[in-house]
């Protein structure tokens, strides 16, 4: 079953916004057992989206758009979407009832450009929208559909989940793809490259690598279950000593996974990453298990004050330096007497660095059952990549802490 | 000069990772003058690839391609080039030497698989990779052009920026678009929609709309800077109550300005927003002018401890109650010192909601000059949007306490 998604919107092609819908459509769409031949973003033009939905109906079993079905004038997905499918544009008097219901109750005034929501092809089956006023909606040409999905994306996953994915399960005889990513960390892509190459794996198993952030993770595919397990497992052996986790694991999430089935505490105080690494730990749900709190000490009264890190240290070493780091992990210990602490201090720029002390240049220190383990980095990039790379290697080296 | 984007790798096609180098570079080049037609994922598949290049060299001015320059056997960019090119595809000696030195200072071992990177299209302009090993080249057919980029984000906007844009600049004739964009809140869509088709606009200026995050971001281009600005004027004016920043303005950073322009204090106190206030405050550049940190309460504990909410509110109202909530402003401020204070506390769910208090939950409290502020919120989706809206709302609610 191929299929195509499209991303419609101008703001899109000038790079204004990141298409995360079609990440997401594609995602679930594959798990469906589609193979997505094509992801595209298409400009408010109608010309340009005639032709392609035209050539869509021809080509692809199914298309999905999200995208261009707002109340406003340069919102032209239903209209081209009939146009291409030869169908009516017509008005849809019950889509309007509803669509005056929802703006009455959140006190909108009524105007003639609503009518524009209630305007789509002829025939069309239509997916309810519980979260806007944009409906959904699908059309078929010999076979094959093109389903058109509102572009903001809480409303899009709300309507694609509840009522698209049903009645694509219903409608196509699907043959699920099983899908394998094992993530390795602190090994070269060539290496991995190699084992891969030597490892055997049968025909109808495909295997891409990808690195991101310093992890390298392995992309195994198959319709066949056993044959894609028995390659993972194969893979996993050879390069163990680097394997950290798989599928949807991260760094930070393999390791309050450890923490959490320890029953080990942990805190953050933070100062380059401002924070950061609490979001981080704070993103994984059941995170207060193990995650106490973190002291976000963004000037040095906050550090002298609530972590305790001392004036002279601070004027003779820096905010920014090896003893601050630790002092700001024996403060934090203090405050939260959680089992594990994390300090970061640096420069996260673009302003702030000297010679001594260029941009980039950051501590990260972890106090563990009274350990304490310091190292200094000097990290390239902007201000979001220097906080990212703090946030990570902090993880990476508790990960190696509580690995040993 | 028409241009696109493509974004090279299966595991985009199957939404395992978002591309966020066509954004970065549909961003750039239309800034620099290019109309961006396309943007494309496509799959590591040699006839795909080499149908889409050549269809490229026939059709578009200039071609932007993103990954599949990696060591690695699904890395197949270079080659598919060279033969939508009809070049040979050459060892490069020199190429070679450089990904030899740069391995060896890394101390990773050079194998048989390195050489793959310095295979590439005969007589390509290549643009030097300081950042990684994947060198990127610039081959043309009869005035089309194709430009090969690293797939990693920061090799590849260090490569862009620095060697990619000074050669399209000298070798193209760019007219720039001008651009302005116009961020409003607190206002239905149409209001919008019915404001711009009633201002007076040149036929040569363009116009969109995009909401995000309950904002509405109306998008002006036009090639003469003047009516742009008349007409940006002339909007502004009309919905000058509901106007809050323009171009790279966030909620965040508009508030930082203020605060930063008038001298006043910021800090935080966080439950459920588990340090994402802070995180998005301390992305800004110069935050540390006004933000002085924050306290991450993730455990009762730690309410109780650090911010001295007192044992009895949170065994009777509980953490998520208005009272703990106002508690945790009077000892952040306590301990801050700051002219503003922000505290949440909430349920992010998945788990934690009950009957009374369900998932979505959230006090939002805001201490400003002395005076208290806090409201309940009950907000749908999961845990990120729940966790993302609670941060836009006490920016939201922040911004209009400054605005009075």
């Amino acid at each position: 079953m191929n299929c195509a998604i499209f991303a419609i919107g101008n703001e899109i092609l000038e790079g204004s916004i990141t298409d995360t819908n079609s990440t997401y459509l594609a995602k679930h769409l594959t798990d469906l057992g589609f193979k997505i031949v094509e992801i595209k973003a298409l400009p408010d033009n109608k010309e340009i989206l005639v032709d392609n939905f035209t050539y869509a109906l021809k080509n692809y079993d199914l298309t999905i758009t999200t995208g261009g079905l707002g109340p406003t004038f340069d919102d032209l997905t239903a209209e081209t979407v009939a146009l291409a499918a030869n169908r009516e544009f017509i008005f849809y008097e019950d889509v309007y009832k509803s669509i005056e219901n929802k703006l009455a109750v959140r006190g909108v005034k009524i105007k003639e450009s609503h009518k524009h929501q209630a305007y789509l092809p002829k025939d069309a089956i239509l997916f309810q929208n519980d979260k806007g006023t944009a409906v959904g909606f699908c059309v078929e040409n010999s076979g094959s559909l093109i389903i058109s999905l509102p572009g903001i994306p809480y409303e899009m996953k709300h309507m694609f989940e509840n009522y698209v994915v049903p009645f694509l399960k219903n409608r196509f005889d699907l043959k699920p793809i099983y899908k394998k990513d094992l993530k390795f960390i602190g090994i070269p892509e060539s290496d991995v490259d190699e084992a891969i190459i030597n490892t055997e794996k049968s025909d109808d198993t495909e295997v891409i690598i990808n690195t991101s952030k310093g992890m390298i993770i392995v992309r195994i595919r198959s319709y066949n279950y056993e044959k894609l397990m028995a390659f993972a497992e194969k893979l996993k052996d050879k390069l163990n000593k680097f394997y950290f986790g798989e599928d949807d694991d991260t760094l930070e999430s393999v390791i309050l996974k450890k923490l959490i089935a320890k029953n080990i505490t942990i805190s953050t105080a933070e100062s380059c990453t401002g924070g950061l690494i609490a979001k981080k730990l704070t993103d994984i749900p059941g995170s207060s298990k193990s995650f106490l709190g973190s002291i976000v000490s963004y000037s040095n009264d906050a550090k002298n004050n609530i972590l305790n890190v001392s004036k002279e240290t601070l004027e003779k070493f820096g905010a920014v330096s090896e003893e601050c780091c630790k002092e700001m992990l024996t403060g934090c210990k203090k405050i939260f007497n959680s089992d594990i602490v994390i300090a970061t201090t640096g420069i996260a720029g673009p302003d702030g660095g000297t010679k001594d002390k260029p941009v980039g240049t950051v501590f990260v220190g972890i106090n563990m059952k009274d350990k304490v383990f310091i190292k200094k980095y000097l990290f390239n990039g902007d201000r979001e990549a220097i906080r990212e790379r703090t946030a990570n290697i902090a993880f990476r080296n508790l990960l190696e802490l509580l690995s040993e």
